[in-house]
C-alpha cells in the first residue's frame, strides 16, 4: 500500500517537467518511442509470451493479450499519428479586458495527472502513455495481472525515451497489478485528477462506484435507426445494414430498428435479403414479425430484448406509429450514445436531432461514424456516454482542464 | 423512498419541455418570476417565519436561513440579471464537413436534469432553478429540513409561474427533506446528470463519496500571497491587506503570505501598520516573526498553519528564499483555488503564472477577484477546484453539455 501511493505522489511530483516541454519537444518523445518500441520487440515480445503462456487453453481473453509483430507495428504507428495530433494544451480559450483593468485569460492546461485502470490489451499501455505525453499529462496506470509482464517490458521502454529526454521516468508510472493499488489510486484525489477505467462495463461500473478521482466514463451503446416514413427506402437498407453488421461487436453498432408503419412493409421486404446472408438475428415485434415472415433467423421480441446491447449480430426491429412514439421509444430505452433517423424530410430530421438526447445523432448516416478518428479528433480513449467535461469521442482534446490566468496592475476589490 | 424516486423520473420526463423553449421564452419566466416574489413576499416571509422560530436561541444558522423584504428584494433582483446572461445553450461549438461529405457540427445544449444538495439558505432554491430554467435544464432539489417551510413556499411560487407558461411544475422539483431521498438522488443516474453540492465541506465530501451521479465540486481555497524581491511595496500592501479583510469568510481570500527575503523587512514594515486596524492574527515563521516584533496580534507559525483555510482574520506569514522556494511551498500547501504574484519582474511574473496549477492565478491583483460575477460569467454556483468540466467559477455558461449532430446523405461506413 505505502508504495503505491509513495509512487502515485512520484508521478505528481514528476508532472511539471513533462508540462513544461515545448510542442517540437513533446513530438520529439513519441517519435523516438515509436522507433524504440520497434527496435526493441523482441523483449516486448518475449515477456507478452510469458503473459500468453500463463493463460487456460481456450480463454477468449488470451487473443486481446497477444502481441506479434504486425501488432506492434499497429502500436508504434498509431504513437507516430497521436504525435501529428496538435496539442490541446496552451491553447487561449477566451481573453478580455474588465472595466477595471485586468487583463482575464482562460487557457487549456494539462490536467496534471491522469489514471487509467484497464484490462488485457497491452497496447492500451502505449495508447494511453502516447495520449498523456502528447497534452503534457503525467500518468499513472494499473493494467491487469494477465498483462503483467507485457506491461512491465512496454514500461521499461517508455522509460528509456523518458530518460534519454532529461525527464524522470515516474511521468508514466505503472503500478503494481494487485488489487491493493487501486484502493490507493481511487483515494489519490491530492495527486491524480481524473480516472480513466477502460475495459468490460463490469470495470467502469467498479470504478465508478469506488473512486473518489473523477471519472470520465465510457458506457454502453444501445444504438437506434428509425426509418421515419418518407425514407428513402435505398439509404434506410444501406445505413440499418451497416449500422448492424460492419462491426456487431462495438458500442456504435445498431441495436434496435424502429420503423413507421407506413413505409414498414416496403422497407422490410427490401431489408430481409440484405441482413441474410450476415445471418442476423432479428428479434421482431408482432407487426414486423408478420412482415418478416420467412426470415431464417427471425425470434419473437420478448420486453428485455428493447434496451439489450446486444455486441452481436441480432437487432431487435419494431414498427411505430410515427415520430412520437420513435421519439418516446428511444427516450426509454436509449443509452444517449448515437441515434439516427432515415427520413428524406427535412422538418422531421431536425425536430429528431434537436428532441433526442445523445453524443451523437444523425440524420442519413449510419451510427457506426461515432468515433474519435472519424470524427476527426485522433485516436479515442472511449466513447463517453455521461455529460460533464468530455461527451462522445473522449480523445486527445479532452486532456486539458482550464486555468484563469489574471494580469493586473495592483487591482483590489 | 418509492416517492422519491417516483419524483425524479417526473423531472426527467418533464425536462423536455424546457429544453424546447426558445431564448425569449426562457427569459419572460425569470423576469415573471422576480415579479411573483416580490408580489408574494408575505407567504414566504411567513413560512420562513415558521422556519426561524424552530431554530434555537444562538444558532449562527439562524442569520443564514432567515428572509426579510431587503433579503427578498436581492433575490428578485439576482432573478432579473441572470434573465440577462446569455443562454449557453444553443451554441455551435464546431463544425466542419467531413472527406465523406457528412457535416459535423458539435453544440452546446442543456445538461437535462441537474441535481442540487444544499444547506440552509433558502435563496439557493431560487438562485439555482433560475439558472437552471436559463439554460434550459430541469432540476431537483434537496434542501435542508431547517428550511423546509421557506422552500416549500419558495417552490410554490415558482411552480405557479411554470403553470402560467404551460410547463409542468416538475422542472423544477422540490424533494422531500428528509435523508432518505438523498440517497435516493445519488443513486439516481439515469435521471439526473449532475449533482451540485452547495454548503460546507463537510457536505461537499459527503455527496462526492457517496454519489454514483457525476459530481461538480466546489472546494476549499487556501491561497497564497507571493511577494516577489522585485514587488512594488505599494501594491503589494494593497493586495495582502484586500485579499484578507475585504471579505475574510470566504474561499477567495488569503491565508498564507510568502514574502522573498530580499524585501520582507521593508515590506513587512509598511504591511504592519495597515493590517494593525483590523486586528489580524498573523501566524508568522522565525524570520518574519522577528520583524514583526510589537505587531499586538502576532503568534508564533506551527507546521499546522500552513495549508489552512482560516475563513477569518488570521494570516499565516513565511519568508521564502526566493521564487524557487515559492512555488515549492505553494505547490505543497495550495488547494489549487487562486494564487498570485506581487512583482514588477516580468519574467518571475510569467513563470509563477505558469507554474503554478491552480484555477486562477494572477499577477499585481488580490486573489479576491475570483468570483463569476467579477469574471463576467454572472452569479456562480460556487467556485470548482476540480479539473473536470468546470473549474474556477462555475456559472451559467457551464451548465450544457455537447452533442455532436451528424447530418448526411445516406453515408456508411
Amino acid at each position: 500500500m505505502k508504495t503505491t501511493i509513495t509512487q502515485i505522489k512520484k508521478a505528481y511530483e514528476a508532472a511539471p517537467q513533462l508540462r513544461d516541454l515545448n510542442d517540437k519537444q513533446l513530438k520529439k518523445i513519441l517519435l523516438m518511442l515509436a522507433d524504440e518500441l520497434e527496435a526493441r520487440k523482441k523483449i516486448l515480445l518475449k515477456a507478452n509470451l510469458a503473459d500468453v503462456e500463463k493463460q487456460e487453453e481456450g480463454n477468449p481473453r488470451t487473443d486481446r493479450l497477444r502481441l506479434d509483430d504486425k501488432r506492434i507495428k499497429a502500436i508504434a504507428n498509431s504513437i507516430r499519428k497521436v504525435s501529428r495530433l496538435p496539442n490541446p494544451s496552451g491553447k487561449t480559450l477566451e481573453k478580455r479586458k474588465l472595466k477595471n483593468g485586468l487583463l482575464l485569460e482562460k487557457m487549456a492546461v494539462p490536467l496534471g495527472v491522469v489514471g487509467a485502470i484497464y484490462e488485457s490489451r497491452p497496447n492500451v499501455t502505449f495508447d494511453i502513455a502516447a495520449l498523456c505525453i502528447r497534452s503534457g499529462n503525467a500518468c499513472v496506470l494499473k493494467g491487469s495481472s494477465e498483462a503483467d509482464h507485457s506491461n512491465q517490458a512496454a514500461v521499461k521502454i517508455i522509460h528509456k525515451v523518458l530518460r534519454e529526454n532529461g525527464l524522470p521516468a515516474a511521468v508514466v508510472t505503472l503500478l503494481s497489478s494487485d488489487r491493493e493499488s487501486v484502493q490507493d489510486l481511487f483515494t489519490a484525489t491530492q495527486y491524480v485528477d481524473v480516472l480513466i477505467p477502460r475495459g468490460s462495463d463490469g470495470l467502469i461500473r467498479y470504478v465508478r462506484q469506488n473512486s473518489l478521482v473523477p471519472v470520465i466514463e465510457t458506457g454502453a451503446g444501445v444504438c437506434h435507426v428509425y426509418v421515419e416514413k418518407k425514407a428513402d427506402i435505398g439509404k434506410a437498407v444501406d445505413i440499418a445494414v451497416n449500422a448492424k453488421v460492419s462491426r456487431p461487436s462495438v458500442c456504435n453498432a445498431m441495436d434496435a430498428l424502429l420503423v413507421d408503419e407506413r413505409i414498414a412493409p416496403a422497407f422490410l421486404k427490401k431489408l430481409k435479403p440484405e441482413l441474410e446472408p450476415y445471418e442476423v438475428e432479428i428479434f421482431a415485434d408482432p407487426a414486423s414479425y408478420k412482415i418478416l415472415k420467412g426470415y431464417p433467423f427471425l425470434r419473437k421480441a420478448h420486453a428485455g430484448d428493447y434496451g439489450k446491447e446486444f455486441l452481436d449480430l441480432k437487432c431487435a426491429v419494431k414498427v411505430v406509429k410515427n415520430s412520437d412514439d420513435a421519439i418516446k421509444h428511444i427516450r426509454k430505452y436509449s443509452t444517449k450514445h448515437s441515434e439516427a433517423i432515415v427520413t428524406e424530410d427535412k422538418k422531421q430530421a431536425e425536430r429528431f436531432l434537436h428532441e433526442i438526447d445523445a453524443a451523437a445523432v444523425y440524420h442519413n448516416a449510419s451510427t457506426r461514424f461515432t468515433d474519435g478518428e472519424e470524427f476527426g479528433l485522433g485516436a479515442e480513449i472511449g466513447i463517453s456516454t455521461q455529460k460533464l467535461h468530455a461527451r462522445g469521442p473522449f480523445a486527445l482534446e479532452k486532456l486539458v482542464t482550464e486555468k484563469w490566468v489574471i494580469r493586473g496592475n495592483g487591482q483590489v476589490r
